[in-house]
């Protein structure tokens, strides 16, 4: 007969969080196991009574490609903090009905380390109530900042497609025979991974960003206008790339300078930064008087499935198929990392972490992976990051633009 | 011994400008001609002296297929206006004198209606001092507004990138169980070619936007936001496709609208108007109080070769041959443009049109291709536009990105 697998997808998408649910449906099916339920909406919707038998969506061969090359997540996403149980018992018992209701004997949820305390609280609750179901975190998130695991599936995608989109910016902003700074803004609220992926598109052809900023450097105006004049006396277009989270040492961000109020979600991250590039083209703008332009690569840093990375995706699938495998041998309250063999040539295996201690941290790029001027990435965040960028899964191109799966289309 | 050519790319850049430098050097090699000048920086570029011998750059097939995926322009560009020979005849004199220098037969200058504006220019001079120099203009332009052409090489792989990411967009918009309005904001500042083109991300997998705004529509913000606020009603997420240049009935447009509140950036000094996407978003929120996010599609939409349309980079490339052959057969002031035989299959061959008539003028989309409300366009237009958005020329990925034909790597 076997065990009933429920799925959830939580936080900001990515490019490849649909793969890492086709892992755990496909896994599931291969391990002869009975139903797949999805959660609509996250555990927010789980609690609103949404859920979907994914066998009815999922089972062509056909949907399961298609659903790797959707962005976004398919079932739903939800930005929900789990109350703790002493706060508010009555959640956790819902909850627990609903798993009763349909005889899950696994959760799985797709999410960044805010969805690992969502697990982390689950199993202990579930452990206190002696529930045999066993719940297991899938790592996702373009941020790359979760601890235990080398690197988060979604982080690969998103540097694929900075590098390449910050080569073709590039690209674009030589074309003129005049002085300029172009500042490109990048997503990243506190670990600069994003930001550092920048430097990705350093290769034989091109130079790549001149100055990358990140959190984790404490902004200085002076030296950083000293460095942009002393780069434009060398060549006309000096390329920045900026993390939306850069801020001064006394831990001010730059985009709260530009004056933007943001307000704040349920987990008390704001919700919205922006104005980091436009402030700095302001700032050199004023100081050295030169052209300057910003440039929010946005949204699509996390959605751009069109040239997502194959390794990114692959790991993706794998992660989710673990997370499958470790609930069968009878884990919970754990989640699927993903641990570095090797970079040269690159090699990786899955392995279980505690999820108690992934949840609510945060993994910055390292001090020695960034130079000591604090403008620049080193050669060994080259090696961690490069192998995570190779290849690609061609989008299945209709009437000219990709398909994706949607919820109606087969 | 056949003739020496001189070509230049002007203007802004596109995803395919360089694919109509490769048609132009590839069909005068193929007609046993003499050499293949390239001015550095446009005509501008040209008068200070920038001129490249192509042979030593372009000679390799692998460079040429590198080139048609190489965004931005390779020779450089400038955006140079000619004066009129009466106000300043030493320019015009410069201009001869280097094409005497280097017995330059043809000169093909591949750029929009101003670039145009040029050639008819060099070509009428030409004429009143009986050089047989021929100028012939070869069209380029992501805003697809020359008249004279079906289309404009550059429009196509530009409406296939704002296609694409509009599906990534609404994928990622509909993620949460919200409501929700995201208003993305698309280049076109006179013509509303691109901001239509969001309209192909309308598929059987995906509605497409909501609402199209374009220049060509006088904006009304109250029968504006009674349709956001209709179509709320039947869904949580609402998505706006606008385009820089949507301006009120009285020819004002909504970023200087938004400039109304004169807005200083961090440093006291008078901003850059915020933008027609974010008013936009601005006025829904205070109309609605719905949550709303402006996402700008940036420079990416002229600079996103790994995108591209391979209907686009075939165009382009062909309409430089054709430019090549027309000053073979000893024409002069006049274009290479497009003709479209059907649209059912898709069918066009190239015709020259005389480049004065072409020049400063500017094409915008038909009234009866946009839906009667104003809001959407038409049948007409997808049969128009869908051909062009067609195919894909794979990019050439080493070390995980694009690379790209720069005048070092090859």
């Amino acid at each position: 007969m076997g065990m009933n697998f429920l799925v959830g997808q939580s936080g900001g998408p990515t490019a490849v969080i649909n793969s890492s649910l086709a892992g755990v449906y496909e896994t599931v099916r291969e391990m002869g196991q009975s139903k797949v339920y999805g959660m609509q909406y996250g555990i927010e919707g789980l609690l609103n009574g949404h859920i979907l038998d994914l066998d009815e969506k999922l089972s062509s061969p056909l949907a399961i490609e298609l659903l790797k090359r959707t962005p976004s997540s398919y079932l739903g996403s939800c930005r929900y903090k789990m109350p703790a149980p002493e706060e508010n018992e009555e959640v956790y018992k819902k909850l627990f009905d609903i798993f009763a209701q349909y005889e899950i004997g696994a959760v799985l949820y797709i999410g960044g380390n805010d969805s690992m305390d969502t697990i982390a609280r689950l199993s202990a609750y579930g452990s206190r109530i002696n529930s045999s179901i066993r719940f297991v975190g899938v790592p996702k998130t373009i941020d790359n900042d979760l601890v235990l695991t080398d690197h988060t599936p979604g982080f690969g995608s998103a540097a694929k497609f900075i590098a390449t989109v910050m080569k073709e910016i590039i690209r674009d902003s030589t074309v003129y025979d005049l002085k300029s700074v172009t500042v490109a803004e990048i997503m990243g609220r506190h670990a600069g991974w994003l930001a550092a992926a920048a430097s990705l598109a350093c290769t034989e052809d091109c130079e790549g960003p001149d100055i990358i900023l990140l959190p984790e450097v404490p902004f200085q105006a002076d030296r950083f206008l000293n460095e942009v004049r002393r780069l434009q006396d060398q060549k006309p277009s000096v390329i920045i790339a900026a993390s939306e989270g850069v801020k001064t040492a006394d831990g001010t961000y730059l985009c709260d300078l530009s004056g933007s109020e943001a307000p704040v979600d349920a987990f008390g991250h704001k919700a919205a930064l922006s104005g980091t590039g436009r402030y700095l083209a302001d700032l050199i703008h004023h100081g050295l008087g030169c052209k300057t332009r910003a440039i929010e690569l946005s949204t699509l840093q996390r959605c751009a499935s069109h040239l997502a990375s194959r390794t990114d995706i692959s790991e993706a699938y794998r992660v989710g198929g673990a997370g499958v495998l470790a609930a069968l041998e009878g884990h919970t309250g754990c989640m699927s990392a993903i641990c570095r063999l090797s970079s040269h040539p690159y090699q990786y295996s899955t392995e279980l972490v505690d999820v108690q201690q992934v949840a609510n941290k945060e993994k910055m790029v390292p001090r020695e992976w960034i130079s000591e001027n604090g403008l620049q990435l080193t050669a060994d965040f080259e090696a961690y990051a490069r192998p995570l960028i190779q290849g690609e899964l061609d989008p299945m191109f209709v009437n000219g633009v990709p398909c994706h799966l949607s919820q109606n289309n087969l």
